[in-house]
């Protein structure tokens, strides 16, 4: 399989600029062959803001861009595009648009059949997993599945947070959320990125980026936690 | 419009037991005609263990408990029910399993029509409302729509939670998501109900109770804050 993934947790981190703190990822991502970048804004309502940001920032990192939403025919422009990425946001919306848009079966032919690179941030990366149901996005729209791209065999919560032992809120952890998932039959894993952590997929390799550690939550079996730079690839052998 | 509501926030304030900061406003809204009340556990996986502390709770402040779950028709025992409670816990699940067992238009009818008292706390007062678009919760399963029960003509965010302008999380802040809800078109208002609040709601008219302030989002327009006691009775007309 050619596929060649980029999920990252959180488009700006505390204190950076938008896409700063995986900047010398991207770029060695995309590489020098990938000139032009196919940009997909739909996660936001502002899509001509949205589209602005990701240019002048891409541009600086040696891309031209291209922002699917000022095309004339969408498919199309997945068909000839080079390399995707797709941006963070509210994650109902984005997978609402891309099934009205029938960009899913499109996007995922591109990338796993013919390995164009995809790069995911935040609602980006949940929706290049097996389906959204991790999210921890407001469902402000009602997608008509939760199942999403399915680039890779289990689902991500991005911005995983850490319980915090002082907080007088009364809402569920994350922990507790993804419990909650798991008490669902027949559930993936998730890996919980935390903000600083990304996923590079190549292939049937997948190895955990960034300058964070990740938490893996598998159905009926106790957390577990990761460090910059560990082999993940028994994420991606079928039935995790 | 016969219809009673108290619609809580949620059900344990931090420090307190579970239903303690409300029990004075569950006595006073079921009274002492009510003798026993119809509980939906639905919201949790371990539906037994909910009932139970249910029970325990509404036993202490003179109600005897039936749990849905426990019933052989449940369209029946609502069609009985002197009182309903659905307490919170996950919105999706919750409203999935009102569907699954075709309860949405018996309690619509129940409580709009027959004028039953109905208390929902968390995600049980998300399903009281137009849709659960406003849920806090993850989508860990796929209800056939988002559109409740419709009790009142708005929206709730129980568990509202005030920006922290100290965080270093990257995450939307709860009024950004309800932002992002109100750039959608046709979008109702949004009753933020902080921790300790809660609406009461007698016919046409609607108060606040509890312990504090509420904010309310009205698309297009600033939003609001509102101190316990306020009449909020406007939200009650259809087209807020
Ligand atoms: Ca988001
Ligand atoms: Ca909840």
């Amino acid at each position: 399989m050619k596929r060649r993934l980029l999920l990252v947790s959180n488009s700006t981190l505390h204190g950076g600029g938008y896409l700063g703190h995986c900047q010398e990822q991207i770029q060695e991502f995309f590489g020098e062959h990938v000139k032009r970048i196919l940009f997909v804004p739909y996660a936001l309502h502002d899509r001509d803001s949205y589209a602005k940001t990701a240019r002048e920032k891409l541009r600086s990192l040696g891309y031209e861009v291209e922002s699917i939403h000022e095309t004339a025919d969408p498919v199309e422009a997945v068909r000839r595009a080079q390399g995707i990425f797709i941006g963070g946001g509210n994650t109902f919306r984005l997978l609402k648009a891309l099934y009205d848009h029938n960009l899913v079966p499109e996007i995922r032919k591109r990338v796993l059949q013919d390995g164009v690179p995809y790069m995911g941030s935040s609602a980006g990366t949940n929706v290049s997993t097996i389906s959204i149901n991790t999210t921890n996005d407001m469902p402000i729209v009602y997608p008509p599945t939760l199942a999403a791209m399915g680039l890779v065999p289990f689902n991500i919560n991005p911005h995983y947070l850490d319980t915090d032992p002082g907080n007088k809120h009364m809402g569920e952890t994350r922990e507790q959320r993804i419990q909650q998932y798991h008490e669902e039959p027949d559930t993936p894993s998730v890996l919980g990125l935390r903000e600083g952590s990304m996923l590079l997929v190549e292939g049937d390799r997948a190895t955990l980026l960034g300058s964070t550690k990740a938490r893996l939550f598998t159905r009926g079996k106790p957390a577990t936690e990761h460090t910059p730079g560990s082999d993940l690839s028994f994420l991606l052998t079928d039935g995790v």
